[in-house]
């Protein structure tokens, strides 16, 4: 193996700090150099500090890691971090690697709606990537940050753009069905889950209705226009370990047959300079033809956790289409997107 | 306790048959004289036949009761029957009830369309009990079939009602997450919803985004005029239980604040003729204000399981306001509502 | 009703705390006049302060009782206080209320095995409530401090005595399946136990292997004889809500048949002295004879969850018999069975 | 590849069947050339006649195979098949695969017990192999049955056999938390198990009691003779999709420190002649320092799901020592355990 870039996971303690030890494991372009965590855990070894709960086995690599702080100072040569941090702290630090020049790909939404950051999804929007020029030159930082979008987002979004580019999009209405990993460890007791479902998952349904429209917008100059489309959400949290599972109903531009949608969805390609990324999901989205499908227990490994998958596509009484949609949230919706995002900044900045 | 009418359950082994045993034990009207099973447990004792689920013991009077079978001459002296049997056994046998004059509650979707057959909520449309002189008359019964709606549509039609009556309703955008219990027993296999959720219920959208235009329509003569609300409907499978959370979602037909809403909500009675009843809920809707309610293991026994519950009243970027809806499935959704209509009919032939 | 038993409830926003006012919710003879929280709860509408995580509803008198310091301070009128407070902060305060001349019932662990404290389980060994005579004396308090055992130990414990009192026993082999809510609010994180089960708890194989020594020991003068019983326990935490379940093998004193085994637990009586209190479980064993009994969501309310439930009994190919034992942890192995205490312990003062 | 030999798999559609052929996938020796499955779906294509409920993908050289009878007619050059047969049906068509020249390796306890028919775990007793030349002999078969035993004594005896060869065994407790795939698909209702579990699996104590002593036993001549030592077992349905939880006590032989059994049990080898064949678990046991492992959702597919995985060893009041045991029960406790059987057999007929 020739020369990797140098990475480190900020927040690498927590469920989502795990999955992406876990994602970048063996990872082509990138090595992970440091991992960094809260006050209390600074100078543990990452097997001694971590309550590890992924199945797999944690990484030999990250196994005597020391914990460094969450600070330029802690992440040694990385040019580039992953932030899996808490929103309120992810504000507060993420400036701070970019000011000193250290790339940030955020998972958290602390700023995602900031005019200036890019809210990417590389099999959607990469071009909005572009906004890292400006953010660095009003901000007066040598590097940016990038986020992706909350998990629920993701799989949406990417099951609405092949719809919106080929139909446009009106109206979408969406209810969620979300994995109780979202929520992170210890996250929700199992005396308010078990034999039951809790509708509401604090600022969730916000972040559905807003953060599509702006992956979907364009870039206008320095500036991108949120997509005309209103969306109403409903979040719920399930007794499910992974996976969220999304039915949704549209309104299209224009109208068009179930068969046209499927090839849509089943054709989907995103745009050629992300195709071919390390992480890019093969295929973007896989379209399901049985009734009962897909499940979360079921698809949310599809295509390695990156495909989104779809199916029962059917008419709509009040739009034109009603799908279900599964994405596997700590993957495609978190770490992997996270990643993928990367290895596109990393291919815009001709690092690779 | 001077005499009460005599009744029969048909199809009482399952698990909605148990429920109506547990919801007519000590029923002030109502006095079960016979259970009817399939052929193979004619003849046998209920508590020797029966697998019995449900937390609560069998009532002591049905252990030692004998199965008859499911047929005029396995009821006794019943002048009415619950049917618990499903649907194809249903549109072959509860005529023949009818036809020597055993009025018959039915739960099964056999009859619900049917133009002469009542498919009653009694909160919401008791006047409709009127079509059954049109069913006699046209078959020449002296007895007749009613109906209740699916589970489902239940809670969500008792929601609804009070926006149809005070504001109108345009459509209504509705996602379900269904308790097991509505699948009977056997039922879901337990490795088909453990970590999972199952997006498909067979049968069951349909009869969502049609039932509610029934029960809402009005009685014209002997006709039973369809609401004009169009309905969209996803349905889903999660392990719960019992208790049916709905993500609804309407236009009504004229703006309203929401506080509107939750008055009047919060103020539906039933019309008088039904108000009082027995089973009636009390209250008919319980509006919750926390933000994480209604949930099915807190909420789902509220009113003896008879009351609909509703929370989470917000504004709707597409209609006008969405919220969460629960009611019990197998209580208020399946032998509730059809002892209720029991209780209805009994006053409306002045039995009571 | 006349006078009653003024009582307060230590530690009341807790699941055990709520399960408390749950249970003395119309108790014939105590009458809670306080309930205390830790100190940033302190000042607070019961209402407003506590996460209710009981499906029933609160009950109406607590809703408006303003917390009060967890000192005899805070619990006014109070001759009574039951506690259901951690074992730390029960070793800490619980001697203050004993000083002060108002008598603890307490389900922590923190002083069940002091010599001078009784462990009581009033089925079981109601006599050795006579060591409160000791402890006052020798601590020179005007009152007392009472204790019932683990929750695990008291299922176990009372399917014990029968055989203990009418064969003797050698020893006992016991796994255990733990409800999640034994664990507190909010306790076992949902991702640890969904698709799961934890072979550890903290604790609690000691407490069940030595707990049962002293509650079947005898009391000669003021001391209690351990039993001379060896006890070997496993246990796990499982997903489910309420009631643990126990794999029981026993050698007993001298051979028994399985039918005299099955005789001498269905017909156990709690001595004289206890029998006819307000909480005493009719019947103390219910014995199953199904092959797949008990099952906690099946049998844990059994008696209004205070009956102790056996069923499998079987040869044992190591000992005599082995048998499976469900107890309601919260129920009869926690605030029921403190509450059976407080009952004696008012008849054995006189004050009832 | 050069040539593999050709197997086939009997039942291949049921639970068992579907983890035989994603075990299979790939396997250096075998090469499945036939599937089959009972009469009415003889003829389908297997991807149309299955319902697959595996997370990961079917293999894609079994979606077009056609389903053959369960008969020596239906398996084509199949030299050796897996069977995953019920008990009853195996009992009757397995020996006509033998009498015709087909070597059957079974997962079903139809021939567990009859002296001529190995019981066979390939770490603990390949010499047991032998017994195939006197059932050939006896029965006049060309080829004959291999059986492997239930999934609960795989693990238990894996974990029991360093200790017998090390200091003897007198008596083992053992307390079962068993998994839902043990007992197929559709197996267990969701309804039985949601907030519960269940203590019973009928037929399984006695072959946890039983087949440990044959497997421990000693081939003296041309018969086993059974170890000496009592076992005691109860056994649990747990709400867990894989992997069996056994707690374990036993009295040693001779006594030996913790240490020492930690020693043995991880320094554990399989015989040289079964140790490098191609599903040998490497380690044969994993023995883990935790408090609270193993557990069944993080441990379960250590070594591919074919180690077995001890932890809390500890003192046992009773005999010496306690544990707890994990065993992925449908690969180390079914197909995997009968493939590395037709390994050990294929090596034993010089085939490899």
């Amino acid at each position: 193996m020739t020369e990797r870039i140098p990475v480190a996971v900020l927040g690498a303690t927590g469920m989502v700090g795990q999955r992406f030890l876990q994602f970048l494991d063996g990872h082509p372009w990138f090595e992970v150099v440091a991992l960094t965590a809260s006050e209390g855990r600074v100078g543990r070894r990452y097997r001694d500090a971590v309550d590890w709960r992924l199945p797999q086995p944690m990484p030999a690599w990250a196994e005597d890691m020391v914990l460094g702080s969450t600070s330029p100072e802690g992440v040694g040569e990385a040019r580039l971090v992953f932030s899996a941090l808490p929103s309120g702290v992810a504000r507060e630090v993420e400036p701070r690697f970019a000011a000193r020049g250290i790339w940030v790909c955020s998972n958290a939404s602390a700023y995602r709606r900031e005019p200036d950051v890019p809210l990417l999804v590389p099999e959607v929007n990469p071009d909005h990537i572009a906004l890292v020029e400006r953010q660095r030159r009003e901000r007066g930082w040598p590097a940016a940050i990038l986020t992706n979008p909350n998990c629920t987002t993701t799989g949406l979004v990417i099951a609405l753009a092949p719809l919106y580019r080929s139909f446009g999009l009106k109206w979408v209405f969406v209810a969620s069905l979300q994995a109780l990993s979202g929520a992170g460890y210890p996250g929700v007791p199992s005396l308010a889950i078990l034999d039951n479902v809790i509708p509401h998952i604090p600022g969730e349904e916000d972040k559905v209705e807003w953060e599509p429209r702006k992956i979907l917008g364009s870039l206008e100059g320095e500036e991108v226009r949120l997509a005309d489309v209103t969306l109403s959400a409903h979040t719920h949290r399930v007794p499910v370990w992974d996976g969220h599972t999304l039915a949704v109903s549209v309104a299209l531009g224009r109208p068009a047959s179930l068969d046209e949608v499927v090839v849509v969805l089943e054709g989907y390609e995103p745009p050629a300079s992300t195709r071919d990324l390390p992480s890019a999901p093969r295929p973007v989205i896989a379209v399901r033809s049985e009734p009962d499908r897909p499940q979360p227990r079921l698809d949310r490994d599809t295509g390695r956790g990156m495909t989104t998958v779809v199916g029962r596509v059917r008419p709509d009484p009040l739009g034109h289409v009603k799908f279900t949609v599964l994405s596997h949230n700590t993957i495609r919706g978190a770490v992997g997107g996270a990643v993928y995002n990367g290895e596109w900044l990393a291919r815009y900045l001709g690092w690779q």
